[in-house]
């Protein structure tokens, strides 16, 4: 008899709480077999329950959705660490003791970022020799996707942090991606070792130890990788520290939404424009999906002893569902063990440099 | 009588040359007044010349154009300083000693951007006061442009050269687009003050006091600005160390250039989609414009006592022909004594923190 997993969701949590993870919770029901709990005011929270549950004709499966009360919720402006630890019943830390505490499940919450990192590591730890978690986010390739870590966990970082970021990357990417080898890239302005910052040669060093020592699969160490490659396909985690990852991943984000209404206004000057993509909408539609990160889910925190997702703060009711089926996958995997073997492998030949770090050198976040 | 500017091209320079910078100077004819200069193998140059000067029936202009011989070149794997410093005979070398000595003319060259720099400095020599010289790079905003300055050049900065970076970079906004304030923003991963990294918030902290003092015009510092944020319109120059200039631009880069091989798979897949692309391609082509860098010319090489310019290494005849357009301009200008006012004034406020940097601490390239 197998266990079935459960998701424990932060239903206060983004900017279009409650509603959206309850859409969400009641559409991942087609898609997984987990027990979802929803974690907020029940007083918002059910009477919406019941409308998505009719709308979507599932009255009958939401016995699997249950509500966990509590009317306190961190908000988008809060001190990230000062909330996560003083707010104790606010429905992300509630939920998340409950994952901790959950061997066969996960977390997910589209709320503050840095309340999340800070609450993972409170309450489901670090796993073992894991210097600080990041945050890894999914990006597309041609014809697949790439992962980017850290994405903005940490402003400021070690090359022994960037070295376990690649490591967790990695492990990540080949449980979501059977058959592959994870392969890591090093972000930087060129490919020579004599490129990029002291922080960047010294996590190359150290990956390039690592490899030598046979502890990563055969080609799975590209060394460094250029901004432009990264969408190709070649690499499969990019590895930077978190304030490079959140200026990369904020400039593409804004770039393409600046695209799109670049394009929204040329195609209303142009009455023969507006009639081709009635025909080219399919494709186009496509081609969002492809780069769309509402497709492929929450961005896992990698590095705590347990599962936590985080979903982008603007999230609809489709990027919820896909987030929780996400997280139910992981929920029930064994990914936890691999992470924290090959952190336990690869400690000999990872040494905190304290005086080698971006920024002051004092690592602070 | 107005004297009419000359742009020296380093006709060696770039993946497609010296094809590419003839045709582009061909092209320029009609797109300026100036003298442009071809430095390079004239066995190579004057029969490309004579061919294009008679596809573009433009025989009789082609006295507009001299060539400057010289067979030695640099190559975009040699080492930039070395090759600067050593091949004295180099067609960029030679070049920007042409142009150094020339107070109404620009350089410009789709060669090696490291060897460019430091020829730059050497021969043009910094703008008194500056520490150095950045590189600026355009893109594009819904509506209009920004810059990003540094593009590449300086890996690892302290906060006195960004500070500088912001200051340079804003004059030539102005410059470039009349009747603008050149609004400058410090690219950081939050709006927040307490945001950043050390190097941004001291960045921030010194255009504070020079703002303050009323150096700048009014409302023309913003503080932090978010990656997604620099393409919505409200800043028009954006600063930042050269190492995450580089790695945004290029992952912009690789993006746009994934985005189309995305779309060419899924339009092939698709009938419908290509024949109502066909109709679409107006205003696709304007989209594509807006965005392309061959359409705002080279990047300028900001803080050296002249006007230098870079082109892309993969410049089409297009790009280049726009590249001495923009340059022509710059030629003819009052730019430099504007940028040297701005850093004379703004010196008391600026000071070198040996400390704080990206990186080691020593600011090295």
């Amino acid at each position: 008899m197998s266990i079935v997993p459960t998701v424990y969701v932060d239903a206060m949590g983004g900017d279009n709480a409650p509603e959206v993870n309850v859409e969400g919770a009641v559409a991942a029901l087609s898609e997984t077999a987990a027990r979802i709990v929803l974690v907020g005011d029940q007083d918002q929270i059910l009477p919406i329950l019941k409308i998505e549950g009719k709308k979507a004709k599932k009255e009958k499966e939401l016995d699997r959705i249950c509500v966990e009360h509590t009317s306190e919720y961190i908000r988008m402006d809060d001190h990230p660490l000062t909330a996560a630890r003083n707010k104790k019943q606010a429905s992300l830390n509630v939920a998340m003791k409950m994952a901790a505490a959950d061997p066969n499940s996960a977390f997910l919450s589209a709320g503050n970022s840095g309340a999340i990192l800070a609450s993972g590591v409170m309450h489901m730890k670090r796993i073992p020799g894991v210097e600080r978690p990041a945050i890894a986010a999914t990006l597309p390739t041609i014809r697949s996707f790439f992962l980017l870590v850290d994405a903005g966990a940490n402003t400021q970082c070690r090359a022994s942090q960037l070295a376990q970021f690649a490591l967790l990357g990695s492990q990540y990417y080949q449980f979501t991606y059977e058959g592959t080898k994870g392969k890591i890239g090093v972000l930087s302005n060129g490919e020579e070792d004599s490129k990029g910052t002291e922080l960047t040669r010294e996590t190359v060093e150290i990956l390039n130890r690592i490899n030598s020592a046979g502890l990563l699969k055969k080609g799975a160490f590209v060394g460094n990788v250029e901004g432009k490659e990264v969408f190709q396909g070649g690499v499969d985690v990019v590895v930077c520290d978190g304030f490079t990852g959140n200026i990369l991943l904020k400039g593409l984000e804004g770039l393409a939404s600046a695209v799109v209404d670049i394009m929204k206004l040329e195609i209303k000057k142009d009455l023969f424009a507006s009639f081709g993509m009635l025909f080219a909408m399919g494709a186009v539609k496509r081609v969002k999906d492809r780069v769309d990160y509402a497709e492929v889910g929450g961005a896992p925190l990698l590095g705590v002893n347990g599962h936590a997702f985080i979903a982008h703060g603007g999230s609809t009711g489709k990027a919820i569902k896909s987030a929780i089926r996400v997280a139910a996958k992981a929920a029930k995997s064994d990914l936890p063990k691999a992470l924290f073997s090959i952190i336990e492998e690869t400690k000999p030949y990872i040494t905190p440099q304290a005086n080698r770090a971006s920024g002051d050198g004092k690592g602070k976040q």
